[in-house]
C-alpha cells in the first residue's frame, strides 16, 4: 500500500489524512495552520513543515495529496521535488492543472476531485468518513501515468469511494453545471424573494426554501469555488440565461410555459433514473493501452470505478 | 359557527370540509368529479349537485368556499345567488377577483389562499390537518366585506392555519417570487444539469438535487399554477434575469461574483431570521374603520392573524 503524504490539513486534506490511516497507510501531513498542525498532533498524526513533509514523500516514493486552497496551490508546486507522485482534492481540475504543467512539470501528478464537504473548515471539523460512498473524480487525460493513476484510485477507493473518471475539462464543464451554477440560482432566487419584503418571505415554503438553501453557505467558500471555475460556470450561466429568457419569451407572448416545465421535468427525471438505475459491472485492466479512453468513456457514461484489483479495475455502469 | 359549503373536492376543497367537518361547523359540498362524490360520501359527508349545494348555503347564510382549478371558477360563479358570503382557495386573487367582479358582481366576496398542498390530488388525498401550521393569505382590499372577512379567517383559524392580510395584487406578487419563481428556476436548472449529459448527472450532489427537487413536480399542476399568475410571474422573471444577467457580466469581465453571492446570502439569512424571530402581540379591532389597513400593514410586516375574539383579531408581527 502506498504512503500517503497530505498538504493542507483542512476539512478535506483532514479528512484525506484520517481516511488513509483508518485503510492501515503510513500517513504524515504539512499544513500552515499552526492552529491545524497542533490539533493533529494531538490527534496523534506526524505534522512537520513542507519541505521535511515533501523530503519524506520522495524517499518513500509516497503519494503527495495537494489539499490547500487553489489561490495557495502555487506555493506548494514549486516545492514539489521531480519525480513525486502528485495529486490535488482542489475543486476544479484545469486551472490545476496549468499550474503543475508551468511549476512542477517534471512531477507525476494525476488531478483528483473528491465530491465531499459540510460547511463547517479546518482540521477539527474533518473525518475518516467524509468520503464514504461520495463520488471523487480522477482525471484520465491522454498521456496520465497510470502508474499514479492506479495509486489515486486506490486512495480514493480506501476512503469509501467510488472513482468517476474524466478529463480535467470535462470535470470542470459537469460541476460548473450541477454545483456551480446551482449556487448561483440560488443567490439569484434567494435575492428576488427578499426583493418581495417580509411579506413574500412570510409566505415562502418548501419551493423556495428548498431553491435558497445553498445561499446559506458561507461566501467566501462559494465565491472561490465558483470564480475558480470562471470559463465553464460562464457557459453553464449562459446556457440558463438562454433558457430563463426563453421562458421569459414565451410567458409574454403565448402566456404558456409548456417547454420550460416539461423540459424541465424530464430533465428531473432523468437525474433520478441515472441515480437508481442498477448498471452492469465491467473491467478495465489498466496496463492496456485502451485504459485511459475506457476509463474516460465510463465516466462519460455516468460509470464509475468501485474497486481495485492488482491492476483491473472494477467498474459499474450507471 | 359559520356553516360551510366547499364547491370542488378535491385535495384541497376536500381538506377544506373535513378541517371545517373537524372544528364542529355544519359542512356539505358539491363535485363534478363523480368518484370523488362517492367516495366523499362513503366517508359521511352530504354531496349533492352545485344548485343545490348553493341553494342550501342561500337559505344557512352558509360560507361558500370555491375550491375548483382556476379554468373551472368561470362555470361556479356563474352559479352563485346575490348576496352569497364567498370565498376561494385559488392559488392566484387577481384574476379571482376579477372574474368575480364580472361574473358574480352581487356576492360577498373575500379571497383567499390556504399555502399547503402535496404533491398527490382528489378527495382521498385530503387531510383534516392539512392547513395545520400553514398560512392562509385572506385578501383585505379597501371595501373588503369586513363580516365576510371575519368569516374566512375564523375559517381558517379552525383549520389550523394561520392568516396573512394581503391585497390580491400583493399576494399575486408575493407568491410569483417565493413559489412560482422557484418552479421555473427548477426547470431551468434541471435542463441545464441534463444537458451536461451521465457524468453531470453522476457528478449531482445536495446543491443539484436540492436546486431541482420541485421540477418533479407534476408539470401540469405546475404550469396551471405558474401561468395563471402570468403578470406577476412576468416580472419576477425579469427580476431573476437581471440579476443573473449581472452575475454573468460580473464574471465575464472581473472574474469576480462578489455582489450576487453575497446579496444572496443576506437575501437567505433574512428569510432565516425572520421565520425564527419572536414577534409581539397585538391586537386588530375588525369594526374599526382603520382595520383593513391594520390588516394589510400587519401582513405587509410579515406579520400575521393567530386568533379571533369575537371580533377582535388576535395578532402576531414576524
Amino acid at each position: 500500500m502506498r504512503d500517503v503524504c497530505v498538504v493542507g490539513l483542512g476539512l478535506i486534506g483532514g479528512s484525506v489524512l484520517r481516511a488513509a490511516a483508518a485503510a492501515g497507510r503510513a500517513v504524515w501531513g504539512a499544513t500552515a495552520s499552526e492552529e491545524d498542525a497542533e490539533v493533529a498532533r494531538g490527534d496523534g498524526y506526524a505534522v512537520t513543515g513542507l519541505a521535511e513533509a515533501l523530503d519524506r514523500a520522495r524517499e518513500q516514493d509516497a503519494l503527495v495529496v495537494v489539499a490547500v486552497p487553489l489561490p495557495n496551490v502555487e506555493d506548494v508546486l514549486r516545492a514539489v521535488p521531480a519525480g513525486t507522485r502528485l495529486t490535488d482534492v482542489v475543486s476544479v481540475k484545469g486551472p490545476v492543472r496549468d499550474l503543475v504543467a508551468r511549476l512542477a512539470p517534471a512531477a507525476r501528478y494525476v488531478g483528483g476531485h473528491p465530491m465531499a464537504g459540510t460547511s463547517a473548515s479546518g482540521w477539527a471539523a474533518g473525518r475518516s468518513d467524509l468520503f464514504r460512498d461520495a463520488a471523487w473524480v480522477v482525471s484520465a487525460e491522454d498521456g496520465t501515468d497510470v502508474d499514479v493513476l492506479t495509486d489515486v484510485i486506490g486512495l480514493a477507493l480506501a476512503a469509501g469511494a467510488h472513482v468517476v473518471p474524466a478529463t480535467a475539462d470535462e470535470h470542470d464543464a459537469a460541476v460548473a453545471r450541477i454545483s456551480h451554477l446551482p449556487h448561483v440560482l440560488a443567490a439569484v432566487l434567494a435575492s428576488v424573494g427578499a426583493d418581495g419584503g417580509p411579506l413574500a418571505l412570510a409566505l415562502a415554503a418548501g419551493s423556495f426554501t428548498d431553491g435558497t438553501r445553498v445561499a446559506g453557505s458561507r461566501p467566501e467558500l462559494v465565491r472561490a469555488m465558483c470564480e475558480g471555475n470562471r470559463s465553464a460556470l460562464l457557459a453553464a450561466v449562459d446556457d440558463a440565461l438562454g433558457r430563463l429568457g426563453a421562458a421569459r419569451g414565451s410567458l409574454a407572448s403565448t402566456g404558456g410555459l409548456a417547454k420550460t416545465i416539461e423540459a424541465g421535468h424530464r430533465a428531473r427525471l432523468t437525474l433520478d433514473e441515472q441515480q437508481e438505475a442498477g448498471g452492469a459491472n465491467l473491467t478495465v485492466d489498466l496496463t492496456s493501452p485502451q485504459a485511459l479512453a475506457a476509463l474516460r468513456a465510463l465516466g462519460a457514461r455516468g460509470g464509475r470505478v468501485v474497486g481495485l484489483n492488482g491492476s483491473t479495475a472494477l467498474a459499474r455502469t450507471s
